[in-house]
């Protein structure tokens, strides 16, 4: 698992503040998606983050956990914890500040937590609110904390967060360029095969999320039969 | 030189911003300290960090240059950039900001690059000021913060700066005993053979500044003894 999940193409977001039915459930890990990512951003806690995981686990698909926060951090029976640091913020607390608070606990499973660099796009959507990411910048600047967050902090997954809306493949395709190490993921608004193909040009892993929610499971298939 | 900074004991940072005589460089750089640091926080240029770099660079130590900023950047002619990001401050420019500034620079040596978590300890310090550090934490939230620059950000280097005075022994023990991978370097009111020594207890490397200036080259060659 410790290396495995940078080979993944396709990943599917499922949020613990949301309902789905055990039919659904089963369409969604049979689907051919690489990996599912329990992860929100409103509302989440260790019970319903576990609540998801226990639906989920009897389909073996490997597990990943994001948490919003400390208060939301599960380590049993998932097999990563993918934690998101914002580059594009000026509020430090989610940084570093909340690592700082969560560090205080000694209970963490180092080996198992994968750091993410999220560059957060949609000043709408939930993450960008609450972060208070600054995302009103350039391609060039996106680029810039993108070859930071490789270069410089070393971070294995560069994560574009467009969360809810289709982003700017041009925004992608540059920040692909200014990455040589890190694994590039985008997410955000894929609610097709043909979005699913344009980003997965320059994004070495794509995410499905909310279409999932509203669109069906039809289309997260047609998504994942886009890249596989 | 790659790694060869892992095994320095005593490092001894020189300021471009103030001035030493041919005599006194060629004692420090004969007194047995591992490398040589170019570094200050106030009025840093390229112009003042390149003379300084000739001053010294006939002796043959391992130079560092460790910019103040984007603006103080020199690679040629040194081994090693060292380049901090502050863990604790509220102000995002000085954990990643101005690092995204420069890598919007094409002309980065990622390769001579070594990053360094700073925790800035010393609130009456220029360092400490500039980048409006929280120096009142406590020794766990101070071992927190290496705990995360070591376990999450994978930071080679973890920096106890306290810059111009000398530091809690118990608080560089508690980051000694948080971190797994980095080598903790030690900074701050290091003007004696003891305090080198204590210090060195914790920290895998010291740092010798101010006493240079203050005590004189036969104070730095106490602190050298104390530890070599």
């Amino acid at each position: 698992m410790h290396t495995k999940w940078k080979t993944w193409a396709h990943v599917t977001k499922l949020d613990p503040d949301k309902h789905l039915t055990e039919e659904q459930i089963a369409e969604i890990a049979t689907s051919g998606t690489d990996a599912l990512i329990l992860s929100g951003t409103l509302n989440i806690t260790k019970e319903n983050m576990t609540e998801l995981r226990d639906q989920v686990k009897e389909y073996g698909l490997p597990l990943v956990v994001e948490p919003a926060g400390p208060e939301s951090v599960v380590f049993h029976g998932i097999d990563l914890l993918y934690v998101a640091s914002v580059m594009n913020t000026s509020d430090a607390r989610w940084i570093v500040g909340k690592h700082r608070d969560w560090a205080m606990n000694p209970d963490i499973v180092w080996d198992k937590v994968i750091p993410e660099a999220y560059i957060v796009l949609n000043p709408n959507s939930a993450v960008g609110k609450v972060t208070g990411a600054d995302c009103g910048i350039s391609a060039q600047e996106v680029a810039a904390y993108a070859s930071v967050a490789d270069h410089y902090f070393k971070f294995p997954i560069v994560y574009i967060e467009y969360s809810g809306m289709y982003g700017d493949p041009d925004v992608v395709c540059e920040a692909s360029k200014a990455i040589d190490h890190a694994i590039l993921y985008y997410g955000g608004g894929i609610d097709s095969g043909a979005k699913a193909a344009e980003m997965a040009r320059y994004a070495d892993t794509i995410v499905v999320g909310n279409a999932v929610y509203d669109k069906g499971v039809k289309t997260l298939l047609e998504t994942v039969q886009a890249v596989q």
